[in-house]
């Protein structure tokens, strides 16, 4: 018979620690632990696959799966010397969810299972607490009646918090027995009314219900949510993890906590946790109470404390990886209710990776897998510039819980965040987060909260997400429905509007009103810079370059590693203030001979900006990418002159004078200029400027153009070859859809190279002339197009956008639906659609490279920067892959791990 | 030794008929004849390959072709008894350009090369004629002096009219030997201005400029420009031929004339050609003088005739073809110039084939190979009405010189014509066409000719293009300049100006003022029946369907032969003037309720004409698309209502009654609701349609309308059904890039067929759903997509436009360009990009069949009735093409010289 249920405890266990699939990540660890003697309440999970059955068995579970847990819950009963529902000693139960990847606060959890009218009577008579005894119940009702009975939060909180009133207290803590009875008798009150039946008193029927309900928690709204984002499968089901509990609520020698072997923010090697005494469960992580910090507990309990330090640094090394654990502490015996590899910000991740290798914990190439990617952009991205602090007030200091500087407006609501970042930064501020708040959350540049403290639920999910975080502002008031919050400083009371610029730094947990100026981080010291060496250790050959089309960018590329610059897009240059009339002349001239006369006024300011580039990049390679947008690009959009044309005749002195400014005609022209220069825009006007006459198509058509910027691009490396830096010019010919094009261009660029080259002496400067694939049919000619082509570099947002047929810009208008339909796996403009676009690209690269073996291959689409497509590129034989400079460091990461595991890295990652 | 020179004469030949490659066609009809005992002017071919060599070598022939040459001329001279340059008996030749296909009139040739200042006096003194020595001077110099020396033809003309008139003559004849002496002189001074040095006297130094003269005219603007158009590779070169001269120029029993043995324009068995007694070379074709019908030969020259006849029906059995001939006649002996397979008219090449069939000169399948699919055009286009002709003046009769009806507006210039046909069709008018012609007569819709007969240049040229066409009409007086031409009508003088309308009949050779009304015609009957027949027989399973989208269509098309309807495109019929408020209403609905309700009204609209498709197509299957464009087309333009609003405050009555009208808004509302409808048009707007919210993706984003159009499809088929007639309806899914969207579709289809089908009792009624593959990635996918799909139908329009990544309508800007440049092989809109586009069409049957065997696939792209491409689908296993009904014959046809043939099948078609 196939095994379901997997029991654990005293010492030994069905499962172990490799089984997270199974029995999900908070199962296996149970198990795991239990195995190495750590003190664990002993239990059973029933499996993974048993929440899929459960599904795809129209919410049943079959009764084999009955059979093996009744058989499961016997052992417990007799390991524990209890009975679920007995009127001896009964059995007291917590279910809990875990699914192979960590959702933490997505799922369900029922605590004090077993309770009932009859029970809680013979706990209150055992442990001589009547109080501690009801408050078991009321909490286990509240829980069961919201994840098993769908009854709604506020109704109990409403019983509860009248009761309160009732009892004029303020703290939980202060209410009777008594008052704990009558909360415990309106509940059940409550339970009847909403559900028609009574509360139910079969301790077995709860568990059922329970476990059902933990399983049906996998597909609740914030769980589904989370898995889009974290990219988790929607297939792999939770564990319902059924453990005997035990009580942190047993008084004040009673307490439970959580805890990191190691500092989950900066990566320090310290100590590092909370933990409430008389308390249970979630209030810890709750963020209702705020807890005490993890050194209290060594002089509250010295010998718990020293024994959860001694268990929990053995289960790092046991696991060779920072621990996030959870403790309960009934009547002064310790407990481990949980362990897990934990979850820690960029920041810790490198810092934790680069002080394991220097303890001979783990290896270099572990170091190297143990960090995300994505991970590292969280030390990439900017910190605020002091200078620019000092000019704003600070308003108040909380508690930093996810590093890193972030500034934007205020939404009081995870709505309205997502509302207001349409437009702008967001700051999300809140007295507290639950899980509803993700979608705000995700939106948000930092999230700030009034309550809380770092394992709260903005502390845990922020770090996750890489958000700038701090909580605990008890300083600010907040009244999210009025729009505003109070603080007072220095004994005024400053009020912060919806909509307020604010400044948060995570790092040193302050927050600033107005907006703070940011600094580029340094890539190059500390912890990162020695974890970067190793990366690039493995990373081996495999290129990284960056996308810069500016000098400056050029520079900071250089900063975060990249070799060379594998995008300058030239056509940025033209649009600059000083540049964009002669651009325009060029456009609107009539002849060849006008239009060479605009493009030798371009020239120099071209040659200047190469100049600039091949100074920056020294002994690496620059790809130049000669003009690619549709000219239109360059005049007046068509509607607004059309517009403007029919206002003219009404128009007054000062919207005549706005039209002269924007199209810089005289004001006594208008009449006459304005549709002539319409006329020049209907004539470059197109229907779909995406598959429309750009690329190499204008370079065709007015070789000129293209002959300009190749004497502009081997000019500056002329000049700037003379002065003793290393130039390799890449010259690329973008948009080309059949070898001929790339015949024609390429020709122009070789005469003008030859020709300058000549002139200055340097017949043996090494260039290159290739072209970007960008259109289906050069992919599926790569073979012909090769025969021309030096290199190859992927346009992948061009060629995602003609191979799916679908616009990027127009996408936006369904990608929702698109996304909640799935029809994409991920959204592909992000990610590499690796089945379809990939395709296309993995026959390119063989048959480009069966045609020419030394052809340079490299990528220069966004997607370059993205960690699963840089893996994909390095898989298909890529040279290199090149994107935007502060993702330079993160490629050249992806393409180490892709360099290090041809295997299920992805999953490593997850579970990182 | 290779061999570069080929000899033929005395009944023997070097080459063969087989060789056109190597000798090109004339070379290779030349060795034939003199194999064949044919009487031919002895002489040799150099071969197509110096051509080739010549261009590479920077135009120079090789040493060892130059002795070859000198072998086969000192062979030549001894068959004559003559010597080239000879004193004694001075040798004449002709050197002739002919290529592997044919190129009438595009290439150069140079007649009686081997005069000079001496041999001219001794051919005057051997045949006692000095006036036609001179005249073979003159008419020597002239040629020379245009093709080997580029002089303009007008300076030639000039001495020549300028001595006619010293002469008072009118007629060339008239002019005496030593009026031509004088010519002579004047020409050669004419010769030493030009090109600063004395006529050549050297008559090897002339055979040597005149041939590689003929090998210069492989490359001139008018040979270039009939090779793109006949799609003609550049890199076949031409051979040059030189032979003896032989004269139809001396005196009247001399001529010279051409014909073939079938009529070229009806295709009827009777023997037909023209002659001119006392001409030479280029007068017949030339149209300068209108030549004599070849039957008063038989009275003039009987014995000649017979002979003609003889020699050349025994060719035609030779060939088994039709044959296209040249002759001339000296002092009464035949000569044969040339032979080849002729070029025909549509009507024609049928009429022939089945004929030679029913005589068992060919096979069926032969004669099924003989007819260019392009041809059967001409048969299948429009006659005149014959009531509508009757309320039109007729204006005169010429003679009928390439058949079918053509309407147009009058063009007295062939650039007049290019620029006038851009804005509608276009009747090319002319006193005579020359090569030079050639562009206009390409954009015209029939042609015109006031002098020439049925072997002029525009004669020859219409029919190879099937343009209807006109020659001789006498009666006609142009004065192109003036821009209007005169003709006497029953003593009334009628003016025609440029732009005017005119009707003109290709068959009855009769000339109309005004606009005809055109007749379809009946693919049905006659020789054109017999031979689709057999186009059939061969033609097997493959089969072709028709795009239609009325009910009318529908009809046609089952004339054309259609197997049921490849393509309805369901949103053509919203655009009708009474549902376009139903259609617009839904799109400016706002939720889901008031969309169906907008549905509700179109579905009895929609059913209604779908009835009548399934009815017109009873038995066959009837594939019906759902929506696929943006809902903006139905929608008013976006920079219209932008200047409307504009102009709104300062509008007259007038004006805004206008507006009112044509968005159907009460003149009071259009303050408010245009910036409303603007709205609606700014969130609908989008930067590249082709590439945004359309096909499947509407769908999608309103299952509704979805559901609408299968509701209207099963109701329609059930109601059609009921009465008997079988129905097969195909729902096809549009713009599929992931098999997510077609199973999300298709289940909506699917629900809706069971149910309406259940409730009409016609549960086992077939039917399929299915997809286009218009995207590249579905091609790519189309393993995933087959495992939902059970039809593929390529929508190669759009998977060319994606695949290439080019707008068709933004392609015209550039697309001459890119035709000049030959960056693709043909028109990708109009001949499927078989290198590109082509592998992803192969891949997807590939993927497809592999998953499902018996998928049906088809294509509905415009290429459907393209001859190539049609052959193409065959070839990589589709089971139908579908095009435009009247093409539906074109495709039956190429897809049975598909299935016969699988080797070089264009290449037959161009030597037909």
């Amino acid at each position: 018979m196939k095994k379901y249920v997997y029991a654990f405890g005293a010492g030994t266990a069905d499962g172990d620690g490799t089984m997270k699939e199974v029995l999900g990540g908070k199962g296996a660890g149970l198990a795991e632990m239990c195995r190495a003697g750590v003190p664990v309440p002993p239990g059973f999970t029933v499996s993974t696959e048993v929440c899929n059955i459960y599904f795809q068995n129209n919410k049943k579970v079959p009764a084999e799966v009955e059979t093996q847990v009744d058989a499961a819950l016997a052992q417990l009963e007799e390991r524990m010397g209890q009975k679920l529902g007995g009127l001896e000693n009964p059995l007291l139960l917590s279910v809990r969810s875990g699914a192979k990847f960590s959702m933490p606060g997505m799922m369900n959890t029922i605590l004090n299972l077993g309770m009932n009218d009859q029970t809680v009577e013979v706990v209150a008579r055992r442990t001589n607490n009547p109080r501690f005894a009801y408050d078991c119940y009321r909490r286990f009702i509240q829980m069961f009646g919201e994840v098993a009975q769908g009854i709604e939060k506020e109704h109990f909180d409403h019983i509860f918090e009248a009761r309160k009133a009732k009892a004029k207290t303020k703290l939980d803590t202060d209410l009777t027995a008594d008052d704990l009875e009558a909360v415990i008798g309106d509940y059940k009150k409550l339970v009847q009314k909403e559900t028609g039946k009574p509360f139910p008193q079969d301790a077995r029927e709860q568990l059922r219900m329970a476990r059902n309900a933990v399983f049906g928690s996998w597909w609740n709204h914030k769980a589904v949510y989370y898995r889009k984002m974290e990219k988790i499968p929607d297939d792999i089901g939770t564990a319902a993890n059924v453990q005997a509990m035990v009580f942190g609520n047993m008084g004040e020698s009673s307490g439970t906590g959580v805890g990191f072997t190691r500092d989950p923010g900066s990566g320090q090697k310290v100590f590092y946790g909370e933990y409430l005494l008389n308390a249970q469960g979630e209030d810890v992580v709750a963020g209702i109470r705020t807890p005490e910090p993890i050194s209290h507990l060594k002089k509250q309990m010295p010998k718990v404390y020293g024994q959860l330090v001694e268990i929990t640094t053995s289960l790092e090394k046991h696991y060779k990886d920072m621990q996030d654990f959870e403790f309960t502490i009934q009547e002064g015996t310790l407990y481990m209710l949980q362990t897990r590899n934990g979850k820690r910000t960029g920041p810790a991740a490198v810092r934790i990776a680069v002080e394991m290798v220097e303890e001979k914990l783990i290896e270099k190439a572990s170091a190297v897998m143990r960090v995300a990617p994505s991970q590292l952009d969280q030390l990439l991205h900017p910190v605020f510039d002091p200078a620019s602090l000092k000019k704003l007030s600070k308003l108040t200091t909380g508690i930093a819980a996810s590093p890193g500087a972030a500034v934007g407006r205020v939404s009081f609501t995870a709505d309205g965040a997502v509302v207001a970042s349409a437009k702008g930064p967001v700051i999300l501020v809140r007295k507290e987060t639950t899980p509803d708040d993700i979608h705000g959350m995700d939106v948000a540049r930092g999230i700030l909260t009034a309550v809380g403290g770092k394992s709260s639920h903005a502390a845990v999910v922020a770090r996750g997400m890489g958000r700038p975080c701090i909580v605990g502002a008890g300083a600010i008031q907040i009244n999210a429905k009025a729009g505003f919050a109070t603080v007072s400083v220095g004994g005024k009371t400053v009020t912060i509007k919806e909509g307020d610029w604010i400044s948060i730094d995570g790092t040193t947990a302050d927050v600033y009103a107005g907006q703070a100026m940011t600094k580029e981080p340094d890539p190059r010291s500390g912890h990162l810079a020695k974890f970067m060496t190793w990366v690039d250790e493995f990373r081996g050959k495999f290129g990284v370059r960056a996308n810069a089309d500016i000098p400056r960018d050029a520079k900071a590329a250089r900063n975060f590693g990249a070799e060379g610059i594998g995008l300058c897009r030239t056509e940025h240059m033209f649009f600059a203030h000083d540049r964009l009339p002669h651009m325009q002349a060029m456009i609107l001239a009539r002849d060849e001979k006008a239009r060479r006369k605009a493009l030798q006024k371009l020239l120099p300011m071209q040659r200047s900006d190469f100049a600039g580039l091949f100074k920056a990049m020294d002994g690496f390679p620059v790809v130049i990418r000669t003009l690619d947008p549709p000219l239109h690009e360059f005049l007046p959009k068509r509607e607004n002159l059309m517009v403007d044309i029919a206002r003219l005749p009404h128009a007054t002195a000062k919207e005549k004078k706005e039209m002269s400014d924007s199209y810089g005609i005289a004001v006594k022209d208008l009449k006459k200029q304005l549709p002539e220069l319409l006329h020049r825009v209907e004539e470059l006007h197109e229907f779909n400027p995406m598959l429309g006459h750009r690329g190499c198509r204008l370079g065709i058509s007015y070789p000129e153009i293209t002959e300009m910027q190749a004497r502009a691009i081997f000019e500056a490396a002329a000049q700037v070859a003379k002065k003793g830096v290393k130039v390799i010019p890449e010259v690329m010919i973008p948009l080309i859809g059949s070898a001929r094009e790339l015949e024609h261009q390429k020709e122009i660029v070789v005469n003008v190279a030859k020709e300058v080259l000549a002139k200055n002496g340097l017949k043996n400067m090494k260039y290159l002339v290739g072209t970007m694939i960008e259109i289906p049919r050069a992919a599926i000619t790569a073979d012909k197009v090769a025969e021309h082509a030096e290199f190859f570099s992927f346009g992948t947002n061009d060629l995602t956008q003609t191979t799916m047929g679908l616009s990027r810009d127009d996408y936006t208008k369904f990608s929702r639906l698109y996304e909640d339909q799935k029809v994409f796996k991920a959204d592909p403009f992000g990610v590499l659609d690796q089945e379809g676009v990939g395709v296309l690209v993995e026959m390119a690269v063989k048959l480009g490279r069966g045609k020419r073996k030394d052809l340079e291959v490299g990528i220069c689409g966004e997607h370059g920067g993205e960690p699963s497509s840089v893996e994909f590129c390095y898989r298909v034989g890529m040279d290199y892959v090149s994107c935007s400079p502060y993702r330079v460091p993160i490629a050249r990461l992806a393409a180490a791990q892709a360099a290090l595991s041809k295997g299920d890295k992805a999953e490593m990652m997850r579970t990182a």
